[in-house]
């Protein structure tokens, strides 16, 4: 394994031509410093995500080249699809996994920003961690207005780009970077169908409702299993723990004779979260994540 | 990482030469395909415990030749110390730890005891999950009477060896060897000072009290922090959980009035425990280790 690893998830305004995402995802494939773990594209929402992994320098190489890729392969005037979007590469998060802090993700965004500003003439918002003002932390506030939208929100001093002219590139729209924690995809079932009771704990437990600081919840119907679920991201789990908010919908629930049925991941997670959890419930002392024998194994190869 | 890890945890009968410890574990830095994590020497005993992981290829070449090295330069009939001990060489367990099984572990603890009684002239006993007569599962069972004792009990057909000639080592004694589950040294702490209260729970828990399978306890006092503790050795994590014998100690210490305030894990734990730990306490629905980012990565590891 690499010596150090960050995760980057860019998505690409391209969900119908498989060619397209295999060209612009030459230079993660070319990259010895990158692995590909996984892409996807959406028909409907006409986006791609990918997930690759890899060291700050050998990511700042690929992500720069893939963007310019996107750049002369993706034309926003011609583009159309569900989700809301800005740019040919929409957004390109950074993620420390290991060995990298978010300050270091935070220097890869600002470097990776800076040149497809200055290669590509592609104005460049830096946000989540990355932000230079509070109200570009939330991606949704920088995309509102979308790509058609943006000719005019660029000219509005408080809008101007963190890279790049106020001038928005007039095929490949303008683009988001910047660092965040790890999310983990985490719903918790009830067993009710009942789905204004999902929506409401939702409510209570996120961070806009008064809930949790690092915490953002939906109920949503799962017709199919005639139950209902809340729904959640958990944006920073080293902040807002897992077990803290499984106790608090438990404790939501009660108050109309719900029980939790049970709960899931989707996708990965970080071994700390598990760590965590584990010393919560098993009121652990001292226990360190070097104890775990894979966290061993995972050292041992640093050392070559 | 090795594409294969068994861990291997060999105890030699000297506790007092650092340099014929060195010696003795030369063949296992030596070899490519090991790489010694831990060893120790405790005065008191006299008795050395080294912890390597490697292949099976690897442990197999270097293990048999500790045992040969350690029989030339550990004379028995001029060992003393608290620690029951039968061999120069004394007990050699094997742990699947990744991309191993407990049979593999089994075959190989099969190959290195033939050898070392083949080239060394040193009988080896097959115990725990390589036991051939269930009375040799527990290592203590087999090593009664000791190394002085041993000249006598040999001779008794219920004790030939499982390899070699029934007659003891002049001065290297014999050998048990065998694959054995990971085990977890797990300790749960109680808000009192009575011993009693620890060692009844212990008794309730354990396996011989009509307690957990896997589960052997103790009541233990720790006189420093004016509390007691119920130590425990997990021989099966995977059969017999932590979240088990988590809660059946708050259980029995409940009939006292004794609250649980607090459990520590000594030394290392696979990370499958944590994972089965927060599946239970979270009420996980299809969670799969390949999940875990870190589980991920040693995945792309094994495929270099």
């Amino acid at each position: 394994m690499f010596s150090q690893v960050i995760e980057c998830v860019p998505n690409f305004s391209n969900g119908r031509d498989p060619e397209v995402l295999q060209k612009i995802m030459a230079p993660f494939y070319a990259e010895k410093e990158v692995k590909v773990l996984d892409y996807s594209q959406d028909e409907d929402h006409n986006r791609a995500v990918v997930t690759v992994i890899g060291t700050a320098a050998g990511l700042e190489r690929s992500m720069v080249r893939a963007a310019g890729l996107a750049a002369e392969l993706i034309d926003l005037r011609k583009h159309e699809g569900a989700h809301p979007r800005m740019g040919a590469t929409d957004v390109v998060p950074f993620i420390p996994i290991r060995n990298a802090t978010v300050e270091d993700c935070d220097a890869l965004a600002r470097r990776v920003g800076q040149s497809i500003a200055e290669k590509y003439g592609i104005p460049v918002y830096l946000y989540e961690e990355s932000a230079t003002r509070p109200e570009r932390q939330n991606l949704a506030n920088i995309r509102k207005g979308q790509f058609e939208g943006f000719a005019e929100k660029i000219k509005d001093p408080a809008w101007a780009p963190d890279f790049g002219q106020a001038e928005v590139h007039p095929s490949a729209g303008v683009t988001a970077v910047g660092a965040r924690e790890p999310l983990i995809a985490y719903n918790i079932n009830l067993g009710t169908d009942n789905l204004d009771i999902a929506t409401a704990i939702a409510k209570k437990i996120r961070f806009i409702g008064g809930g949790f600081r690092y915490c953002k919840a939906m109920g949503v119907d799962l017709a199919d299993r005639g139950i209902v679920q809340v729904s959640i991201n958990m944006t920073n789990y080293k902040k807002t723990h897992l077990y803290q908010v499984f106790s608090a919908v438990k404790t939501e629930a009660a108050r109309y004779g719900v029980p939790v049925i049970g709960s899931e991941v989707i996708g990965l997670l970080p071994m700390e979260a598990l760590v965590d959890t584990a010393m919560y419930y098993l009121q652990l002392e001292g226990f360190e994540t070097s104890q775990v024998i894979e966290a061993r194994l995972l050292e041992d190869d640093d050392e070559k």
